[in-house]
């Protein structure tokens, strides 16, 4: 089977793999539908985290094509999304809803470990891995929605959830990529009455107030911090999501928490500094990996039923010849995400 | 009236300031009946932060003498707990529970404010800042507890309230001060069923077992880690409660909550590095300085039903004379906390 594979800084290959096929009687043998970058990705296509070289992506939705003899919940034919680790659902971590901490877990496309950015995944711990989607014949909208629930869009409602965002809250997110779109969308879910997105792409911009945001803040650092604290009366946001993982996006995200709020991070972090002392007293800071395979079965209903739809911020769409190109989009931010449909089995 | 003021790094005086008297329509004055040293007090004791010189203490109990015009839910005569904050509880932190976070407010000892461990305070903010004692001629152990409703318990309560200690919870208490031991009381008051205080003090220990600690580790540093992590089957507690602020004990509460866990944290952070990503990874870490006069009413109705004794923690008394020996035993960790009985009246 052909995938993509990381040959080192800003060198993303397609080359043939083994077929995947079923090692242990917990695995399924997934065809990969769609795939896509994740801004993550981004980290080792810089330089700027190692990442072993080999299989990529972590992000896909794909059909069984074949399950091992102690799989029972799911069968081929499936649809199927895969959240972006696998976790063997009986370890405390996963008992407790951790599923991205599973002891016995792994993440996709890392270490050897099939990557969702080529044609056919070996799933461990299918049962436990492995969301079924009802219903057949779904629209390209649902499909894209679908895929973001691999990651993003769970990954926006766990840093809404972490920060307890809920009915009237006051919340302000903190970047503008896939994350924080989905970000936008789960804080309305959840009930949150003012949403103020931090963006000045318009682009990104126009998705956020589609997703629901009530107010865009187009500025960055003090200027973005000075505005937000002006929309909430001087006080700061009942929550901040921050979505980014830098060490501005953070400090912003900081700076914009009134006392008592929580700061909800998602975006993996890369040079933050945490002032520990000023958080202290002010009393706010909550986040991390999100426990995506635990959230997938709650929102893949509001997927199929229309109510969000997450896939949107899908605006960059190649195959995987083309992989290479959807990195770069994404690096130069040309792009919010890049989708990558894989080719039906010959 | 005679009042302990701060003289510089290692010198506690007593001295005479001018007699508080009412300056603003909302102000009380109260006669201290009970005044204590705080472990916070020892930063600047040992020149490890900046004070004021001048009024010291945020802790105490005391008698209303007189109440402003605008003040009409105290009274003189009444006994009244006072938070380590003052609070005007109609700013927007204030009404959401912040208490300490007030807009208005600002802390008792401290910057020409009285302070506690002195004879008589002016209250700024009566009505919203002070918690009147019902009752009558409460026992010595009582009095005691009630003091402790000033910061300690509170603080105790908020670390562990932070943490999301819940019934059930598996629970590590990090530090066996005045606020730990306090923590140890709040972890099994919110239905904790296993509490494991980390201390090396048999009389610490003997009072954390006490208050209900399940089980003890004397070993520190990364033994300590191990031992805890051996009581929880490698995985880790459900709520670390950190109760010092040094980097040794805030890594230790990191490193013994589990995946998801909530790392409670109330010791003021002195050269605390927070190692980001990893908590990142393990989705913990929420606390700060405890909003005391939310948490009063609540924990004063256990105290005078003696379902809870946090005076328990005060195994050293002198009076304001003697209150420079009184920071002096804390500090060599002779004493867990200092009472400071007032004189009455003249």
């Amino acid at each position: 089977m052909r995938a993509a594979l990381f040959a080192g800084p800003r060198s993303i290959q397609v080359g043939e793999r083994p077929d995947p096929v079923i090692a242990t009687p917990t695995d399924a043998v997934v065809r990969v539908v769609l795939a896509c970058v994740c801004g993550s990705d981004l980290w080792y296509y810089r330089g700027e985290s190692p990442h072993d070289l080999g299989p990529i992506g972590h992000e896909f939705i794909g059909v069984v094509e074949q399950v091992g003899s102690a799989v029972h919940m799911i069968a081929k034919g499936d649809l199927v999304v895969a959240p972006f680790t696998f976790n063997d659902g009986t370890c405390p971590n996963c008992r407790a809803g951790w599923t991205a901490n599973c002891v016995a877990g792994g993440a996709f496309g890392n270490r050897g470990i099939d990557g969702g950015q080529g044609e056919v995944v070996r799933v461990p711990f299918a049962d436990a891995t492995l969301v079924r989607v009802p219903g057949a014949d779904h629209s390209d909208e649902t499909m894209r929605s679908l895929l973001t629930l691999s990651d993003v869009m769970c990954t926006g409602h766990h840093v809404a959830v972490s920060a307890g965002v809920r009915s009237d809250s006051v919340v302000a997110v903190v970047g503008d990529g896939a994350v924080g779109l989905c970000a936008v969308i789960a804080a309305c879910r959840l009930g949150a009455t003012r949403v103020i997105a931090l963006s000045r792409n318009p682009a990104r911009q126009k998705l956020a107030r589609s997703f629901g945001a009530t107010d865009i803040i187009a500025e960055r650092g003090d200027a973005a911090i000075e505005a937000v604290l002006q929309l909430t009366g001087g006080i700061g946001v009942d929550a901040a999501l921050e979505c980014v993982g830098t060490g501005q996006s953070m400090a912003t995200a900081f700076a914009v928490a009134r006392p008592g709020a929580i700061v909800g991070y998602v975006g993996v972090p890369h040079g933050v500094e945490v002032p520990i002392q000023d958080l202290f007293f002010r009393n706010i800071v909550r986040g991390g990996v999100a426990p995506v395979r635990k959230y997938i079965p709650e929102l893949l209903d509001d997927v199929l039923h229309g109510r969000i739809q997450p896939g949107r911020v899908f605006d960059f769409e190649t195959d995987l010849d083309g992989i290479a190109e959807a990195y770069a989009a994404m690096d130069e931010r040309r792009a919010v995400k890049a989708l990558i449909p894989m080719p039906a089995a010959a």
